[in-house]
């Protein structure tokens, strides 16, 4: 069944209001009607079995019937701070790393990262990660849209870790030193409800400036396995393997 | 250090003779000449450390100097029987696949695959899809090329699941039947050195005849999350898992 996520002020008492491109979409796509049903994901991660009631290009009415206790949220809160990759390889990550159960994305503007982030064209460039975000929930049946956080430099990030209960530091060069499994003994120290922030570097890699500034500030430095991963393959991997780890190993 | 790699035909008595496009690519892109080093890997998958002795654009003669022991290798030899996906999914699953340690890839001519393989372009297809794993294995330091098969309907793919030791189809339908620990257990009982076959259908998924006949013929059927994954994402959860369990984890 279709979902759209809304915002809290787009409900009153027992229905929702749906509108914008997704009243079109329901709409004019869709080709629905009335009394026909659809999912509706609101900011706190419920979803609601609604009735459409009225509907046309602009807005959509719909009577909320159940509310359906949803599992599909890795039980993890992991929060990918990427560094900033060449041409659509972002998109790519927010794309698939939503799929994958991403709670937050932070492009993260890190020392050789040959890509600038451009502040001028920022506010357009936030919107469309945005929108791929919440197309890449609604398709992955998500209850909860990840958060694209405004770009951060190494020091905005260090700040912005002291919210998180665990920290890593993803560092190829650790898995061939031998400190291969340290990322599996991180996740058999959380529990579900924790929050795990993970730092990504570019293409050229972190700095080992940049790695030491982290390990210093409470960062585990881990390698994700034998194999050299593109800067976009990586996350992929920490998100995959936290799922293996708490959803289907379910220690 | 660069790698290439390099058939039986290619090994005298202790030297390797690079030809092709490989020859042209260490003298012209890489500008290296005798005295450098280079790293060759053989059909066998081993990893020798040469130097090179002599070298032009069409070839490179190296001396072998060390057999290195290398452990880049997926410990579970994985093949993905591949729904074909649209566009240039297939491409990119290939490279993603390599990276994160895939033994083959099998094209899987589905039931409900959009794309039809093209046997006319077959050849030229097939050649465009194994360059890409030769240049992600040499990308991710891997010892071995993955094999791209050649595609197989529903018949012949069972015929070939007879070399696996465990075989595996992921279904999403699976996960919401609460059936999602499957793939763990299936994990559970594989030792280093086991061959598995994934069969993951195409953009519209399997048909349920086809996970029928799949289930009858001794695959076991699992989910992969709570989450939809896309067609071009689940074989990357797959064997993000795969090395997670075998490679950090370690049981």
């Amino acid at each position: 069944m279709q979902r759209y996520f809304v915002s809290d002020a787009q409900r009153t008492e027992g229905f929702f209001t749906i509108t914008g491109e997704d009243a079109r979409h329901i709409s004019k796509v869709m080709r629905m009607k009335p009394g026909d049903s659809i999912l509706v994901c609101d900011e706190a991660g419920q979803t609601f079995l609604c009735e459409i009631q009225e509907n046309n290009e602009t807005n959509v009415f719909c009577l909320i019937k159940e509310n359906l206790v949803e599992t599909n949220e890795l039980p993890i809160k992991v929060t990918l701070a990427q560094g900033l990759p060449k041409g659509d390889k972002l998109e790519f990550v927010i794309q698939k790393g939503t799929e994958l159960g991403a709670a937050g994305f932070i492009p993260f503007e890190s020392e050789r990262a040959i890509v600038k982030w451009d502040t001028s064209k920022a506010p357009k460039k936030l919107e469309r990660l945005r929108k791929i975000a919440k197309e890449a929930a609604e398709q992955s049946h998500r209850s909860t849209i990840p958060l694209i956080h405004d770009p951060q430099k190494l020091n905005a990030l260090i700040v912005s870790s002291q919210s998180f209960s665990h920290k890593m530091v993803a560092y190829e060069e650790e898995a061939k030193h031998g400190e291969d499994k340290r990322f599996a003994r991180l996740l058999s120290t959380m529990q579900e409800g924790d929050s795990l922030l993970v730092v990504l570097g570019p293409e050229g890699g972190l700095t080992a400036e940049e790695v030491d500034i982290l390990q210093e500030t409470g960062f585990v430095c881990a390698g994700l396995g034998p194999r050299i991963l593109r800067t976009e393959t990586a996350p992929l991997y920490v998100l995959s393997a936290v799922s293996y780890q708490f959803e289907l190993l379910k220690r």
